[in-house]
Order: structure tokens, then sequence, then C-alpha cells
């Protein structure tokens, strides 16, 4: 059901200081997005074969504030899988004893693909996101 | 100096049970190895664009004990960079005000490329490798 990893989250204090440290290291990096609705401001750092998500809390009751009251210094927050028919997941996850966060009826998440998310605790303390990621440029009529 | 991501290492209390897991996942996984002068056991977990590292203790003094004894349940441990020249970033790391493990001098890592470790409250709380690939099938003369 996993085809690749879609990115890495990395929760830090502060974006734009995180972002200059990877730029100094030859790291692109993008402009912070504003994801009011998702609580998180986020860059991207481009790598060959992958991004790195910076997220950064933002306003009220971020989902990552307890992480950072945890870990006021940053840390690896998340891995997020790619899948190809995320029902077809929850249902392998669920088969599997994984517990999905929430009802298990997938959200649109930060980046406009419907996610889900498992317990850290039924997959040795890693948050894990599984993303539907679309394989066509248009959705089907 | 930063070309890919080589891998993210997960630490997990057991190998066999964090591998079975994955399998039924449908994530392909390696036989363990054990790498006892690194004082771990690891497997690894093939996506299309980047290989996921579970590692578990193995012996006394490993490497991980203190991370396991922070985190029994298992989490996300390290992530390591490729570069191209280990000596380079090193110094780009110092002028960046980035500390490296130890002496600076490159150790020989678990997959037998030279690599250096940057401290991880330097680098938002993300323990960081960093490995030298060659890219070449031979050694130069």
């Amino acid at each position: 059901m996993i085809t690749r990893v879609n990115h890495i989250a990395i929760a830090v204090p502060n974006l734009e200081l995180a972002s200059a440290t990877y730029r100094k290291l030859g790291v692109t990096v993008s402009e912070p997005q504003e994801l009011a609705e998702h609580g998180v401001r986020v860059s991207f750092m481009e790598f060959e074969n992958l991004k790195l998500e910076l997220v950064e809390a933002f306003g009220d009751g971020s989902p990552i504030q307890r992480f950072m009251e945890k870990n006021p210094g940053g840390g690896m927050h998340h891995v997020c899988f790619d899948v190809e028919d995320l029902g077809a997941a929850v249902s392998d996850l669920r088969e599997s004893g994984i517990r999905v966060l929430g009802s298990g009826e997938p959200k649109i998440g930060a980046h406009g693909n419907p996610v889900v998310f498992a317990y850290p605790s039924d997959l040795f303390g890693v948050l894990t996101e599984f993303e539907q990621v679309s394989t066509t440029e248009s959705p089907p009529h």
C-alpha cells in the first residue's frame, strides 16, 4: 500500500532561524507558508529525493503545541507515506491492529490531499501520516 | 554541500516485531544485520525514494541505549544526509556554529562510509549524520 516517503516533518521553534541555518548549509528552503487552518507555518527543504518540512506552531491550539512544550528546541515530528488508496490503507492499518487518529475518516491535509494519522504508540513511537497522492493531473470525472 | 537524504533511522525495542508490522503494511524490509562494532542491529525498509532504517540496541553500551531509556517504545532517532566532501561539510558546519560530535574526524559508519554527527541541540533537536557517499564504483588510486 505504501509507495514512497512523502516527507519528514521537523518541528522548530523559529521557522526563519531554522531556514537560515539550513540555507547556510547549501539547502534550498522555500519561503514560509502560513496554514492558519492547520495551526502551523511551514517551509520545505528540497533534496534530490525528498522534502523535509520545517513546521512552526501558529496561533492557539496548534497541533504541534504539545510537542513543542515537551521539545522546546524542536525535533523530528512525523513521517508521511504516500499511499494509492487511503480507504484501503485504513483497512490494512486496522487489520494490523494499528489505530487511526480520530474517526478514521480522511481529512484534507496541509498539502490539499486526503490524509489520516496513525497512533505513534502503535508504530514504535513514530507519528505516521498516510497521504493519498493523486497520480493524475486532474481528478477523474 | 548536501545532495540528498540518505536515510532516516527509527529506533525500535524489537527489530523482528517492527519488521513484521511494516511487512504487514506491504513494505519490503531486509533481514536483520548485526553490526556488533556499532552496537546495533538494523533492517532497512525500502521505499521508491528512500530507505528507512530500523535500529535496535545490541550489546552493552549501545549508542542508542540512552535514547531507548528515554523512549522505550521507540521513536525517530536521526536523519542522515549525503554529502560529496565530508571535510568541506565539517568546515561548513563549524562556520555555521554547528558543533560536530567527538573530535570532528570522520569515522567509518554503519554503511562503510565516512560519517560525522552534528549536535542535535545545534540543529533544532535533530541528531543529524552526514555521510560521504562515494560517487564511483571503486575508490581513486
